[in-house]
């Protein structure tokens, strides 16, 4: 790779003919697709056109290139502002900006995503642009060493939301001076003004409270805006900036400035002809600021000293290669945790992160085992993904845990990471009643029918520590979103070493020519199935019995062989509630074949549990062995 | 209801007993229970013995009084703290604490819920007690106004979530002097050292950055203890109150205070004996604090002024009866609008939150005409899913709406409301690709799975505007967990008024004795349904058409009819991913069943989608008029 010292610095009267044009392209581009965000563009245009002229280290030919800085649009909603920057910099033409925006089929969507390849994460749903840019600067700081920056620009409205300030606290505890957020303070929502107006003092105190610099300008005076650019780009510091903007929404054409009634709304032909009249016309300027300086890949970044680096854990061991004896009591979670320390061991660009439940879900092996690849994201469930998806954009892979019912709070965060399309691990433990007298607050229950919907997910429940360190091996290599369901409680291993377990497959525990009935189960409910066989048996009674470690995709092959091999007769069971996860996923599948009709029992986590041992709330909810036994002998006898 | 003044003033030697008393007691609870806190109960004991002797006024033989104060306990897993203070105020016996805690069946859960009377909200999902709290906090001060207080005890971990910071702001911009937020920082969290450890001033520069009265203390030292609740207990004032108390996990047990490796772990019998023994002994106090002030619950409190309100929406008119012309396209977001205002009108428990969008969902026709019980929210969907259960918890009934997608933001408090059994009604607009242009980040594709994954969730979806109205005003009478699903754009009203949409039931909207095939849809696609069943007729297919307007509970009777009346041939069709939603709930409808060996096609969301226009992506998923067709054609032909 060839990298090029930066241009010669463009003046600010430049920047100034830049900032007009991104204004009457976000102008032009809106009102040509008939929807989007123009006076949300305007308020920021000036910020964009100065960071792009002269701060933004970027190769526009190469935008995979290691050596660039990171523009992230937090407020995505102004999302012709960064197509114009994207026009101006000469990587797409005026035509595809004024037909393409918005359009079926097109990469220039209503909220950026990665189909544009200067985009690293989707944005749109607020709050999450810089939650996700902590992770893309944990990754220059502690594990690429690179000296690019971070760029954020946020919206004001966004400050509402409580991931801002998981993000910020995140920043300045991993002491992030190469993450620098622009907070476009245009006072207006989108019904209405925001929460803190143009109080700046109040962002001021809330933003330097959390640990950040912070640096306030009129978000117009290029100049202010330059010099506060300037003394942003300091990666060798000890803190994240925040450069607090007051702008106006709408700038630049007086008939919408600070007006609470254009939010959201593209004009109308003859208004945006006034606003680009008044703008000073359309301009074709094509501009590129600097590239990253020649050599910046090369070594490591003055800010990457590892003494830098807040420790949470101390490094005690390398994890051995993880390997049980078949009838060894196992929590999964074990498991995990030591497939995940052996993983790493082999592949660097395994990361891992957890919501401050480490000794829990057993990351805390990967911890030990390779503490500069681990990130305690503490008790903030959303930065922990959001962090795991900035992670991911640099290239690494990350496993991020916590309590199957805690990733409940960023399922918005794994949703948008779908969107931008990364590849993220996610490990739920605790799962389900199983875990006994802690109760419901911590019991994961719609853990498998929220990670099914996510689009393009796998979901993977494995029922003993060996078929575990062979999933968690899978998920390192799987595309998209991947969840891994692990149990509190300690399960006998059931697989010799070397089985294998393909997502996607299961595993015919109990098979004969005489089955009567399918027992179907995953996780601490295989064992059910596998005791309830036994009892079966001894009731001349034979089950087949199938382990449905992959929940999707599903094996549809070998559930609808069981099912016709066992005249229709069912039973599925789950610690789980009974819409979305296993049974549902059974059911999609037996439908889907169609040629069955299923004598189906479907046994779940039907009422409201409480506390007790594992055992007796696996026997009150019905999901224990006895009463699969039940199940199944009333499908036989019926 | 008679009230009587507080009882004598109990004094700090009383309180200091109480404080022993209550650690003796979480210890030899928890370590009969065999699980559960001690430590992180014993940092806050002084806080809690100083609050219910001096400060809490609540009459312990009637917790439904209105006058009482409220106390959350965020850091639910205090638990034996709290169950402690229930044995010394008399209201559980020593015999329930020793033998109920944490066992099946029984009240005194591993974290509280409400099956207890003096419970207000489930926690243990940290940073929602807070949140909660600012709900109730609200009624008392705006809706209720009454004097009460709202006392909640944080832990520090949970001052990493986003949510807690949602909170402060939400509590200082409503300016909620009545809420009173002690937080037990004893610097150590489940797996180690809290993010900002023993940095009591950091915490202080947010809380007071975030528009909170702050009061720094040693949570140890009574006599402080006590002022700083007189100081805080103002309810006439401007600003929520913070006391950070700095304090030592386990305190009062020299072998674990401020130790690592007591987080969550009840002592051994025989240290639990010599904690005992160090504490004093075993003691059998019964104390009760201040009761509510005679005649409090007569006359608005000097804080219900309602000019000290924020007003976020100016009151322009009172809403008309929502009644529209069969025909007539309305977005169902508009009924959803129209049938809130009017139900406000007639029921005045009725009250509405929105986060920021209530042009958008339509929330704002509520808010316009009862801008008393309207609570913006801003964008914080945690916040708003919050501040809508502690409304509840005051007997309220909370509509809280945003988009659909953001509902997934919220959802750890959905899942944790149900925990709480509150009734609680949210409603998702902007569902599905149907929105059009926006793209995948404004879509919600996911919310039909979350909310049906939700422990006695009510899912609805209308079709046009008549049944909104009717199942918008069922919503106000159904426990629980409700959730209605709108659509952004312009569809014919199907249906005349007073026609009746029980929860549970559907609509034959096309029938007859030669149906060939089934079609099912809701929302958008119930428009594809009635189209594509008229395209069929000219082939001279007849098609039987359903509105499964219910999707939890669904319509088994209707469903399993018209497939047996169809030769099991039948198309499902919505605008949402194909896990979970109404395919899913048909499919576990009909194999419930068991009679029908379905032939199914289910239409749904299967790939990624992009901007574009709403009747191109609905094509483009496969899931308009013309796709419906096909499939049912290709059903008969088959």
């Amino acid at each position: 790779m060839t990298l090029t010292a930066p241009t010669a610095t463009i003046g600010l009267d430049t920047a100034a003919e830049l900032a007009a044009q991104l204004r009457v392209d976000s102008v032009r581009s809106s009102t040509s697709a008939g929807s989007g965000h123009p006076t949300s563009s305007m308020s920021a245009a000036d910020l964009f056109a100065v960071l792009a002229t002269r701060h933004l280290r970027y190769d526009w030919d190469d935008p995979r290139s290691p050596a660039n800085d990171h523009l992230v649009l937090s407020k995505g909603h102004a999302s012709p502002l960064l197509y114009s920057l994207f026009k101006a910099v000469g990587v797409i033409s005026d035509d595809e900006l004024m037909h393409g925006y918005r359009r079926l089929g097109q990469r220039l969507q209503g909220h950026p995503t990665p189909a544009l390849p200067w985009v690293d994460v989707a944005t749109g749903s607020l709050g999450q642009g810089l939650p996700d840019g902590v992770g893309v600067a944990l990754a220059g700081k502690y594990l690429d060493k690179l000296p690019y920056r971070v760029w954020v620009l946020c919206g004001d409205s966004e400050f509402a939301e409580g991931s801002i300030w998981e993000a910020l606290d995140k920043a300045s505890y991993y002491r992030l001076s190469n993450l620098v957020t622009m907070v476009d303070i245009n006072r207006l929502g989108q019904r209405g003004p925001t929460d803190l107006g143009w109080d700046v003092d109040a962002y001021a105190r809330r933003a330097e409270a959390f640990g950040a610099r912070v640096l306030v300008i009129d978000g117009h005076d290029l100049t202010a805006v330059d010099d506060a650019l300037t003394a942003a780009a300091d990666p060798a510091g000890e803190q994240p900036t925040v450069i607090l903007a007051r702008t106006v929404k709408g700038r630049g054409f007086a008939e919408v400035e600070d007006s609470n009634d254009w939010h959201g709304k593209p004009f109308p032909p003859e208004m945006a002809d006034r606003a680009i009249r008044e703008l000073g016309g359309v301009r074709n300027l094509t501009v590129r600021g600097p590239r990253p300086a020649e050599g910046s890949i090369d070594g490591a970044s003055p800010a990457s000293d590892p003494a830098a680096r807040p420790v949470t854990t101390e490094p005690t061991r390398r994890a051995a290669p993880a390997s049980y004896g078949v009838g060894e009591p196992v929590p999964t979670r074990k498991a995990y945790g030591d497939a995940l320390a052996a993983l790493g061991a082999r592949d660097p660009r395994i990361v891992a992160l957890d919501g401050e439940v480490s000794n829990s879900t057993y990351a805390f092996e990967f911890a030990r085992a390779h503490p500069e690849r681990y990130f305690e994201m503490f008790i903030a469930e959303q930065q922990m993904v959001a962090a795991a998806t900035g992670l991911a954009v640099r290239g690494y892979r990350p496993f991020a845990s916590t309590f199957a019912a805690f990733l409940t709070r960023a399922y918005d965060f794994i949703r948008m990471g779908a969107v931008s399309g990364v590849d993220l691990c996610l490990v739920g433990s605790h799962a389900g009643i199983e875990i006994g007298p802690d109760g419901p607050s911590q019991m994961g229950l719609e853990d498998l029918a929220m990670m099914r919907a996510v689009h393009g997910s796998t979901v993977l429940y494995p029922s003993d520590a060996t078929s575990t360190v062979a999933l968690t091996e899978a998920m390192a290599a799987t595309p998209g979103i991947s969840y891994l369901r692990t149990t509190r409680g300690k399960y006998p291993v059931l697989y010799p070493d070397g089985e294998t377990f393909p997502v996607g497959g299961s595993k015919v525990l109990r098979s004969s020519d005489e089955d009567a009935v399918t027992l179907i189960g995953a996780g601490v409910t295989l064992h059910a199935c596998l005791a309830a066989a036994d009892a079966l048996a001894d009731e001349g009674i034979s089950a087949r019995v199938i382990d449905c470690y992959s929940i999707k995709p599903i094996d549809d092959a070998t559930i609808t062989a069981a099912v016709l091999a066992t005249a229709g007769r069912i039973v599925v069971v789950e610690d789980h509630h009974p819409e979305g996860g296993l049974g549902s996923a059974v059911k999609d599948s037996l439908v889907a074949d169609g040629r069955v009709r299923p004598a189906l029992i479907h046994l779940a986590v039907r009422a409201m549990p409480g506390s007790g041992s594992s055992k007796e709330l696996l026997a009150w909810a019905g999901i224990d062995a006895d009463h699969v036994t039940s199940a199944a002998r009333y499908l036989v006898s019926g």
